[in-house]
């Protein structure tokens, strides 16, 4: 058996905390088995310059680890290189990926930053960092419709992400560090409440795959992201209805 | 009609010439309409810190575009900000598309770095480095061949890639800049010769996709990919066959 | 009353965690009032240029905010200036206070380094990191010993560090931000368990003090040094026993 | 014989492509034998802080070279040191070169900047990039006419520039790399279509020279000028005519 | 005895030249035996992003040393890391200082830099760069009243700054480089003329110190600041009394 | 008349002072009117990479000015851009005019690094550099030879630089900042004992000048330097004559 302590198909435990830091608009921690990822939105009067007097708005992110949050202690950013790529590349695809759920026209001249920060790292930190901050962007939604700085909502879906792979000959979903270290194909989607896809990446790490595997392991991240997004709806459900969000 | 001057599932004309700087152990210059990228290998008898000592050698790429590649002139990355991060995050899949069809153990303790410079950019220029890169990796191991610098071919099958996306109801293959600004989806695929995938990234620029969406961007990728590897044919087919690289 | 919610002499509500970052020799979150920084040690078998060869090793800190730890948002360290001055100054006493504590000598030559990554800043964070600082440094000394890495523990006496000020009349410990921001003299300190002074900073804000000032705020710190270190105690303090830190 | 296939007062073959590129107001790829140069410029309606306000506009120039344009890979701009600096020096030359012969209060509050990446290096690149960033210039002052966005051609003189050395005891005209290494003194000479000089810079590599040595220097500099305006003519000589500049 | 040439209670020879750079709205050089700091300050009328509209000025120092101010030559800035801390550290220490004896209300919207670039340092760099930079700024003040760019004189007392430490047992005043590096404690202290402390820093080298050792550490240097205070009065008495500067 | 103080063809006063940084291997202040420049020469045991094994030793400069050298404050290298360009420019003709008169296999495997701080700037910094660091770096091989570190004298003659320019009709010598702002052709030359050119660089800032104008030019140049020579034997004459270098 490939995995003992859970199924081929099962996520590793999840736990999203919400409000986690006083002063940001909105904030969720969430831990996925032994990776924990902060996330805070931060809402700014001011669109970067390509925006500028377009009448909309902007959603951003940036995603980086603490030293220590992986096995081997990381030099911080002033020692860029390969590390500082892996980050650009990732806080790049949360951005897109939480810009395609939301209608940057109702969010009116601002900027919404979300930061990731990673506090301990054990695989899957790209898709626990999107649904997280997913929580804190409804947090900070919420915040600015109480206080009329926004009229309507925004966001109209639930959106989740996932990781997927294969090892050996076995598609498993939501894959730890090591399982991802022995992947063969790697695999990152971001689905929103109504099953439809807003991001997939997948990597051939040894040898290419084929149509079949793809349709395989889309139906394994569907399966993850519907119970993502059960427990995004245990700790911002009644926001989210409130807001006019769909399930 | 959404195209006046091609069809849907048809790619721009496309030109690989090879060896076009003569320094470069491998070098191509892919021309894919207007746009145009050239791509060097630089062989170094050094490998990165993390695979000292492992035995294996190493494929990486860097990419850059010329600062006036584009209607509007781009400071050089001396500013950096938004250009540098998209940069990061394309040599990264470069690198790993390439990788992906490379036994680095058959190369020996030495780095093969591929840069590629987008010399004028008109869409798909990510997708265009690739199999420029592809044909001019595909030279350089050529010579360390000739050169007895290596025992056997580390690669074995062709490698190309394109671009898809959806355009109002359309899908369409191989997207210009102005085709690609006005995508609801855009799709980067990188595919071998036996037709299996090395790497897919899908992006919900509007609103999210299925299934059937990415099925339908997939043949159209597959399609346009086996005519770039008939290019490539064109070109290295001779090397490429000598070297017992599968058709 | 110039507090209303507790003493001048009083410290805010502390809690220390230790372990709390499961890869790092040594790691602890403190909490002190709405302060949270969590603190890793990471043991490395390498010197700075400056003590190679000189048979013994080195401690060193680094100090960082999460973007959104404050009430308004602080652009990365990509954007250096001011905030990145700030963070040298702290991290260099960070280090200091820990070295003053360690003989280097019995280390060996590894360096330890301490990063202190601020979750949440309200007042207080150079002091608490100080004090977390100290506590997962035992942590990894305690495991160094239990690899047998090092024969004899290089820390004597326990360590903790605190702020105090003078707010309109009245001499404060440990400030929270708002009324450090209405400091007229502002002083940070750290002491040993046996009540001698390692690092003492005091700065007039707005008009200069006098030896009977700084007598009294170091009266004031002593106090709550002691408390921090009984907290300490609690954490580590059968680790500290064995090891032969001094009460 | 100290040269095989050309006289010692011959320049390499010599190619000018004018419109390069197609969304540069101006551009050029100059060939010299082996070295290989694109040169854009780049029309923005902004000025230098300097010169703000000061009803004159500026030209400015930037000049890189592709990492494999020479025998060994260079890393690019982020690993700087010694490269950097020599690019710093070229370009400024470039600017200073093509700024001797505009008058830049007819060009209004407006920045040309010429990009001149090198390509492809076999000696005399910086001269090569004055050369074709003319010609691009020239070209985007013709736009900047025909559009109205100036009414006089603020450029009344043809531009090139050639490197002349001493090999030996031989007096060279355009060195290609290997007798640049070789050479005891090594000039560069920028002069306009009436024989006279913009720059001229002449360095003793080995030991130092006489005046009589930069007499000879300068004759041959003369006629290699010479032989580029005329190829300069048979590019951009039609425009030229109807711009007034003099021959 | 544990100093040769000079009392444990005695500063090294001392001389301050003011006006020492043309351009300078003030200036000075200190020599404080072989340490040497050119002090520059200038006046700038734009304040800091935090000050704005505030209404008031600011005050802000930046350190350096020239390469080879020291016994082995360190790189420039350029190179970071170590050095670049310490000098952050400092030049908010000399920032502190100056600001603590300056009515910002008074100064206006205005920015006065003090740049103070260490020739040769022997220990105290930090400290004489503070008494430097202060008859720097009574310089600028005192041409700022005669240009009325200011009404009143925004700064009232006497400042200056000296170390003192403890090498072995015994108390010493203004160390040398040599003394220094065998302190066990080193403390700095800024204080006013009328005998108040402006800032203290005090750090364990070797082992802790008592309250007893600061009193003690705080009398030297209150000797040594009252002799700087009076050099000062040397070269700047007369601007000083005549701007209501208190003795 | 166009200049009030001194004639045409006259040098501002000039003073050299040799040793003045103590820690240094050689150094010297040099005064040319109001243009003052620190020059230490500072001797490693290193070549740069691209000598290593050669068994030949380097010589390089590094230029930097203190901020306030100028009128207004210039911004630390930090704040790059156009300012850091002209000091790699300066730098780079500095280093290369000392190793023309420099035998570099004479050296042995070591660099002596240059490093020339401008004090104060007031036109001539360049070309005040070069004769100063002259000074310093003959200092420094007379240690060298002292201490038998080299065997011989790897100098052989006198070097010294100035500046010549055309202000309107007039040929002048030694360009003061103002006169430097409003010449028509500016000219940097170093030469050496024997009245031979080591570097020469001459720009048209407004238009082009011809022969006749570079060999008055150069006439005047050769006059100054001349004077500047005697002023060196007057400081180092004694030195230089016991280690063998040419008048």
């Amino acid at each position: 058996m490939i995995r003992v302590d859970r199924e081929v198909d099962e996520l590793r435990p999840v736990k999203i905390s919400v409000g986690v830091i006083k002063y940001a608009e909105g904030s969720a921690l969430i831990e996925l088995g032994d990776t924990k990822v902060i996330c805070t939105a931060s809402v700014e009067d001011k669109v970067p310059p390509f925006a500028k007097g377009a009448g909309h708005g902007w959603v951003t992110a940036e995603y980086s680890m603490l030293p220590r949050a992986t096995p081997a202690r990381n030099p911080r950013d002033a020692a860029r290189g390969r590390a500082a790529g892996r980050a650009y590349e990732i806080q790049r695809l949360i951005g897109r990926a939480l810009r395609s759920v939301t209608d940057l026209g109702a969010l009116g001249e601002c900027t919404i930053t979300m930061d990731c920060d990673v506090i301990q790292a054990d695989g899957g930190t790209r898709t626990a960092a999107i649904t997280g901050a997913y929580v804190a962007l409804i947090q900070a939604l919420h915040r600015m419709l109480d206080d009329k700085r926004i009229e309507v909502c925004p966001v109209r879906e639930y959106l989740a992400a996932t990781s997927v792979g294969i090892v050996g000959n076995d598609y498993l979903l939501d894959l730890d560090f090591e399982e991802d270290s022995r992947a063969r194909v790697d695999m990152n989607v971001a689905m929103t409440s109504s099953g439809r896809i807003v991001e997939i990446q997948a990597t051939a790490e040894g040898r290419p795959f084929d149509e079949m595997d793809l349709s395989a392991m889309l139906r394994l991240a569907h399966k993850g992201i519907s119970q993502l997004i059960e427990v995004e709806k245990q700790v911002i459900g009644e926001y989210a209805e409130a807001m006019g969000i769909k399930v």
